[in-house]
């Protein structure tokens, strides 16, 4: 997906979750928000390590979603392709795919900010 | 994928598998299809077991294709979501696009019956 | 792991993770707990479901957690091996080996339970 | 994604990773290529051992890029069908909608070539 | 597991699985052997996919299983290598504690033969 | 395995892979080590985001690499168990098993360096 029509499918959706998935749902995405909250390591720390995670499991929109934040947080190109760099030696070429995705939507994600 | 355009495109190639993949290729169709027939266990639960190992998995046509049948059986949309809370907290985050999907999917599904 | 050192190790090590862990890992143990209770599904539906998903992604000791709670819940042997069929099914002879695993532990389970 | 379309996405984001992903990237890449060469086992068979892990790994791009490779070794498609069947007594029925993908670009690939 | 206490364990689990497990557990197991005959692909090469397609799922049981096939096929060592290596870069650094064990292996089933 | 089974096991199955497995396996080892030096990141956040892919990935061997690693860069217990957190909400309760086995690796490594 692109980041723009991924940003609306997600906003929909997770609100259908929200109202409708039931008291557990709320709270697994609560929890899924204060995990990356500033605590022992700086916030900046852990939305890099969501990054490489959904790398090595290979899920493009949860790669869009932490790139976002990274991008957010401040880092530079050069030091999300050295966290890529990660994640395609634990993973292996299967992950060669999504870093390809990565890459591009790091494009598009500092374009659409400009 | 959509819903109807999932169900022609595996109807086109489950078609071209059984007829060029083999006799091996036949026999584990026909069994995927008797592993859920009424046992033991009755069908339904049985596809719900595979709604949530479809989506542990996360895997979007596995999912579509057991929630179709879910729906079939007569499931309401709170004991699928039920179902799928199950799958966040084994699965984790990176389930949640999937999850996204699958409540895409219920509307979609239930739409396209009435 | 064997079924009565599992259940010492867990019980001393989720300790040490609850004690230290943070406020976030308890939160999640706690979700996990109560995911499973009786809501839209009755709590035995879903540790069948929870027994499925631990088998297509491969963890013994999830395993080994789910069929302790499964057989509390009343299910019998027969209804687990179908449950373990889905999962053989789902996931290909790659479960094997922990299909293999759950069948050795449904047996040492009873036995411990005489 | 489509074969045409495939060729050209993956030969602009390589090209951007190999520029701008660091030393590292490029030699992972270049270590991708190598391990196919002939050596101990012909590369032909190599191929095929990349087309099977993609497979079970459940990567629709892995699994064109090396059923392209497959084709130009000079497989039958009675010898890829048969690759994917052992691929799908592995992986299980989670494994069918790659399987039905690799079906329908065997097809696509083969017109394109005529 | 080493090789004699894994092939004892098998063995005895496998004849559990097949006498209690029902009609589909059985279908599934004769079909797991019957794919690796030889057909289009001869069987020794069918034994090597199944080597790396365990080795990028990373199941010891299964690498071993498979060993113990391929070197019954007559793989040298250096062939084995060559198709671990191709398990390494589509699977990553994560598989490298399998292809440690598998290098074991290779030890253990050779002097189990001589 | 514990700590120092681990490390005898790694540093003799290793050797054999350099000395025995060709060109590509040293090539793949090698680069393996170069990713993790400092770089545009610092070597000490490339050791974090190693151990939660290995947690997420699942691979206890893996874990206790990376955490021999970050304990060694300095990390504090409490910085450990925030990421190990990270790995937990991302990848589920099915992580759970190498969570704990993490935590005990923790107390094991600081053990044999006082």
């Amino acid at each position: 997906m692109r980041y723009k029509e991924f940003k609306k499918h997600r906003e929909r959706m997770n609100a259908k979750i929200l109202s409708e998935g039931g008291r557990n749902a709320k709270r697994f995405f609560s929890l899924d928000t204060d995990v990356y909250r500033d605590s022992a390591l700086p916030s900046k720390t852990k939305e890099l390590l969501g990054l490489v995670a959904s790398t090595v499991l290979r899920c493009n929109d949860c790669i869009l979603y932490h790139l976002d934040k990274c991008i957010l947080e401040g880092f530079s190109d050069e030091e999300l392709y050295e966290a890529l760099n990660v994640a395609l030696i634990v993973g292996g070429s299967i992950t060669i795919p999504h870093i390809r995705y990565a890459y591009e939507m790091i494009e598009e994600i500092r374009k659409s900010r400009q």
